[in-house]
């Protein structure tokens, strides 16, 4: 079986934005970016990780959500999803979003050309790496022991890896929110209609999945 | 986290039929019903599990099929899915009609009245077990440890499970095929709208979704 490099639960505005472009600590997502309202669709769901409260919708939307970890065995991410610092580490008191049980349990590999050590909270080892995508994703798949990689994001990290043509699925939602400035994932998902099959699901929560699988 | 039963990729006609009424062994579904139609839309995916050649798609009906084994640990079914036989079992060579590697890897808990030792193949322990769908449903819990519990039909199972109110979400898909006469799940799934929240989920394939979970 082979190793994927999969994308999943990956979500942009109406306009395909994922992000904003002046990403700080009070905004990790970008000023004029609430993320909330690009998550909110997850957030519903059953299987929404954070859930507490044995509620959340069942259907569509929590399938999706709930193969996030499936069969996954590392997560490859860009350093901006990892946090706002930019440039050289100050120090390594930045351990991530997530506190202290993050969300991915498994290694994930943070790119990034300024060194750094591995960082280990509960289940889930970062490791600072360099290279180009190729290299980095060979090194995720060894580490990922015969299951699949998620490629994480943010944007630019997706757009990376597809234009060196290394993404086998991915899905993208799309939701109902209009952000006006940002990275933009795409102009139009038919740009991949060249070397991927696409589905594209509309949900009865409001957001469009779009399926991609490579021809 | 409760445990849940589970009906999953129960697959019906346009009418709503799951099975004939005269099941055999060269016939495992019935007098005219030949299952290839009905099961068309998860043959085509990637995660069938009958797949060796590493193809098939990797859309929406793809994240059905693939759900099937997450989080189950037992299975329930019918006597007439476990095999054609009718009243008390001749002998016991009969091991149901899946060879020596049945796609459950689970404890199952054959509904029947008629008693027999337990059988095990592989990974899978098939368990023939009689009294009302509440006291089954309470020894596969107790064998799942914590996992799920896959309601796995056929037709009869699922009513009764159903008109106990034992049914926690149920996924059954719609094929676009014409059977005439069998037995029924249902004349409509709104019939179930009382008790259970419903998403209608046409597939690009041409099966329509229906996902149940429990008001």
């Amino acid at each position: 079986m082979a190793q994927l490099l999969r994308v999943q639960n990956f979500t942009v505005s109406s306009e395909g934005i994922g992000a904003g472009e002046d990403q700080t600590l009070e905004n990790p997502f970008g000023h004029g970016i609430d993320p909330s309202k690009l998550f909110t669709w997850a957030g519903a769901t059953a299987s929404w990780p954070m859930r507490t409260d044995g509620g959340g919708s069942r259907g569509l939307d929590d399938y999706l959500t709930r193969d996030y970890p499936r069969n996954i065995g590392a997560e490859i991410m860009g350093r901006n999803k990892f946090g706002p610092q930019r440039g050289p580490w100050q120090n390594h008191e930045w351990r991530g979003w997530w506190g202290d049980e993050p969300p991915f349990h498994t290694p994930v590999f943070v790119m990034t050309h300024h060194e750094r050590p591995s960082l280990t909270l509960s289940d889930t080892t970062f490791h600072f790496v360099s290279g180009d995508p190729a290299t980095i994703l060979e090194q995720a798949r060894e580490a990922a022991q015969g299951k699949d990689v998620r490629l994480g994001g943010g944007v630019s990290t997706v757009r990376q890896f597809l234009d060196a043509d290394l993404v086998d699925t991915m899905h993208v939602v799309v939701t109902p929110v209009k952000l006006g400035s940002g990275l933009r994932l795409w102009e139009s998902p038919d740009e991949l209609l060249d070397r991927f099959h696409l589905e594209v699901v509309p949900s009865p929560s409001g957001v469009t999945h779009h399926l991609f699988w490579r021809k």
